[in-house]
């Protein structure tokens, strides 16, 4: 096969598997993990079974690599609004609020399926466990550097993994049908807090 | 029917009662919604299907049912816990921890798995919606007692709901594995920020 030839092919399977994901993941927001079947899949995506197996063997396979594909989009999403982020005052809230959007979007909803599903599949726990670790250090990281924490300094570790854990059960009471506004005036407050929290750490530092 | 012959009988089918509830959550707890079947509770619970189909006529009646009973329970062994609380000094780290405690118990696990099986299931989210919005205004309602905070001064409800929504997020990453050191380490800094916010909006109110 010649070179030009293998690069429609090659681009052709990447955007059938990119169909896929996309479909997964919408099918595990709008049917839960349960109410997600292969043959589901393959009709909304409209590719052939035999294919649809080729890539992705298992329900297994496809749900673990729908959720991780569109987490890495969702993750260059959020460097991406990094650029639009104010410098100095309001910087902190800015962060906070993109984090808590972050949380609230179906990505989160169709990983929630997979978190919940594999705390009793053993399998799946298996495939799930180093996505969800991958995805911590990687959020941690960024928002590290987004509110230019010094993680040196005693206690800004926990601050910062507070507030990774706070949005992170304000996307599970948005699954239950949580409002934004509430949210918003919840992240306001505590943004507050952790700049003030900040501040002290550092005059604190040894 | 003498009162002396119903009092046992009252007493035998509220004890039948509560055995099927406990087997659902624990049911839930160990193999999730999906794998939660009527068959398996009245096995687990020593009870006939018929009795079973008397009290709880389906799946849904009884994992709501059993879900409530048992935050119901898990209430009260909170109110009793406040009464251990120190006063004072250290007063809000115990009570926060208490709640990140709380959160991490099977309790929440099998309160998890109704939530995340309602969102995609219309019956079940009828049913599960009113006991979330109960059990939420009593857990806010109890935690603003604890923490002696008054809700009239302006920023003091947001610091209180992102407490819950913050051990929330804890209880989730609990049932992925995650571990109670970590919590207790993330919950002493959230205390003293939330000690220093509560102050700090009690001085600034109008």
């Amino acid at each position: 096969m010649s070179a030009t030839a293998r690069v429609p092919q090659e681009e052709r399977t990447r955007a059938m598997r990119q169909r896929l994901m996309e479909a997964t993941v919408d099918l595990l927001v709008e049917k839960g993990f349960s109410g997600t079947t292969t043959t589901l899949v393959s009709e909304r995506a409209g590719v052939s079974r035999g294919a649809q197996l080729h890539h992705f063997p298992t329900k297994n396979d496809l749900v673990v690599a729908a959720v991780a594909h569109l987490t890495e989009i969702r993750g260059s999403d959020l460097e991406a609004a990094v650029a639009r982020l104010p410098e100095g005052s309001g910087r902190i809230e800015a962060v906070v609020q993109m984090l808590g959007d972050h949380f609230a979007s179906p990505v989160f909803t169709a990983a929630l399926e997979l978190w919940v599903a594999a705390r009793t599949d053993a399998t799946l726990h298996e495939a799930v466990a180093p996505l969800e670790q991958r995805v911590g250090r990687e959020t941690h990281r960024l928002t590290v550097e987004l509110l230019g924490a010094d993680e040196s300094v005693p206690g800004v570790r926990e601050l910062v993994q507070a507030t990774l854990d706070l949005v992170r059960g304000l996307g599970l009471a948005n699954t239950l049908g949580d409002d934004a506004r509430r949210r918003r005036r919840i992240l306001k407050e505590w943004s507050r807090s952790l700049e003030s929290a900040l501040a002290r750490d550092e005059k604190e530092k040894p």
